[in-house]
């Protein structure tokens, strides 16, 4: 009764969809480039970097790379990004997080152009998506209003509660849902009574951090759950959501894994794709 | 038994309080001033601008002006703006609008340094809102926080629906609403039932332009009511709220005239000052 949202497969399709774009090119059209830039050797970002890399040569994409050492400076790390912010055959450019505790992060984000700002995270790129101005969006929370668009769910009109207003994903996901003419409720720790505003809700998302805070008691039959969370347990990775004890109860589900993991890296592509064609002075950034 | 909040008494303290840090600056410090554009001659807006130029002297500040004719260009308009920018002597630009139909606003608007933005409606600004970064925030929805703070009305873990989504008003108002920890519902006109939204909530704000949209079906008794929205009738001044139904159910409710509107000036005058402070290297902006 309770449908899986197969994230894994749509994610599937749109790097495909993506990749035939990119092999359509005109000869003279330029390849799109994704820079991504890390800084030190945290294991686990090395790892995301290397995922995400092996994406963008998959979709016939640029893979352009700076490693920079743990001990780079604020300086060090500027200058990496005003070379790729000039360079042409860089469509994007991805700063991999965190980065050292010594270096800043806000203002080497900012330092990224709004046009190569794939990741969607600079102040000026938030300005944009508030402003309702084209712009690139954060990659997670595009990748869930893609998975309810491929899963026809209806957003104008509908009742969304998003529960997280975390800077990654929370805070731009109410944003786009409110674009898509949905009535948008962001909940979080202060909300008194959670499940008194998830019940009501067509869809609820979960953006917390919180391992299994949602259960049968926030879901109102019928309803689309979308989970972000990511937990790595000895059982394997688990989310936000309690997602055995809403079978039957749900509409649909987001699982974890392969439900919005996957879509993060489609939407990086897409996004990629995006900054290539607004340079090329084509339309294809979303207003 | 419903309280009507003095908007137009609390407006009064707050100018009289930023009267009184002007008179205090040291005699070395600089008086902030206020720089308002007016182009062309569009009759409501020179008065909203002599108001404001008023409120502005009256709080012992100094008054610039720039008045632009009716067929001033982008680059007449730019040049303004940038020289104003650039004068250490104003510390706050204020574009007046509507502008005439042959310039675009935005670009112009974007044009103004985010650190003299007192309007706070570049993209700049608001992405600094969207972000939790420190920056000026737009006078009325920072009006309508302060007349909750003025009566004392906990918002922390408080429900608050937003009516209307709107950039000067309902968008930058959720935003500050949930920075405070209320739990946040944005409704607009495709809130498919819009009373099933706003009966829940303890704050209920109207910023639509639909004149007595809101009624007693909309509200829990004892909720207190904002109302932003103005309109001109034969009778004089009234609001998207149905003030004299309320009577009885809200707890607290603002009137139009003598609400939200006195309190659009009043933060018109301390993002001034707050933006003086941001210039002199003092944290008197919020973060
Ligand atoms: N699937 C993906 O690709 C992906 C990408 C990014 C983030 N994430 C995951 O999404 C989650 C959120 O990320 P973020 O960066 O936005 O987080 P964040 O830490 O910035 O924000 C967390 C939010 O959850 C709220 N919260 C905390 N406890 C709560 C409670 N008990 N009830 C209600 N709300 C509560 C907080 O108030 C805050 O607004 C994390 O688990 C993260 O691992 C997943
Ligand atoms: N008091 C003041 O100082 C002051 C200052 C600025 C604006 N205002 C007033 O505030 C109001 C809003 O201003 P704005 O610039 O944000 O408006 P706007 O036109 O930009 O936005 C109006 C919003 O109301 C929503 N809406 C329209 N019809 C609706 C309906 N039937 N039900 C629910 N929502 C509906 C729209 O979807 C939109 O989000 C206006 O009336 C304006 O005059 C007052």
């Amino acid at each position: 009764m309770t449908t899986t949202i197969d994230g894994a497969r749509i994610a599937r399709e749109i790097r495909a969809g993506v990749a035939e774009r990119v092999a359509r090119l005109t000869p003279d059209g330029r390849v799109p480039g994704l820079a991504t830039i890390l800084v030190g050797d945290d294991a686990a970002s090395a790892v995301y970097v290397a995922v995400k890399r092996r994406a963008v040569r998959e979709a016939g994409m640029r893979d352009v790379h700076r490693h920079l050492p743990e001990e780079a400076t604020h300086g060090t790390v500027a200058a990496a990004i005003d070379e790729l912010a000039a360079d042409p055959d860089v469509s994007g450019i991805l700063l991999q997080l965190p980065l050292p505790a010594h270096l800043d992060a806000a203002p080497l984000i900012d330092r990224i152009p709004v046009a190569k700002d794939v990741d969607g995270l600079t102040t000026a790129s938030a300005g944009r998506l508030a402003r309702n101005e084209r712009g690139l969006r954060p990659c997670t929370p595009s990748g869930v209003i893609e998975l309810l668009d491929a899963e026809g769910i209806e957003l104008k009109g509908a009742c969304a509660t998003v529960v997280g207003w975390g800077e990654l994903v929370g805070r731009p996901l109410a944003q786009l849902l409110l674009r898509r003419g949905a009535t948008v409720t962001v909940a979080h720790e202060f909300t008194a009574d959670l499940a008194a505003v998830t019940r009501p809700a067509d869809v609820v998302v979960a953006a917390t951090g919180v391992r299994g805070l949602i259960g049968p008691e926030h879901i109102k039959p019928g309803a689309t759950v979308v989970d972000v969370g990511i937990h790595r347990t000895p059982d394997g990775l688990t989310g936000d959501v309690r997602a055995a004890e809403l079978d039957g109860i749900a509409g649909r589900i987001t699982p974890v894994p392969g439900g919005v993991g996957p879509m993060t890296i489609a939407m990086l592509l897409v996004n990629t794709l995006r900054a290539a064609e607004w340079a090329a002075g084509r339309e294809a950034v979303p207003a």
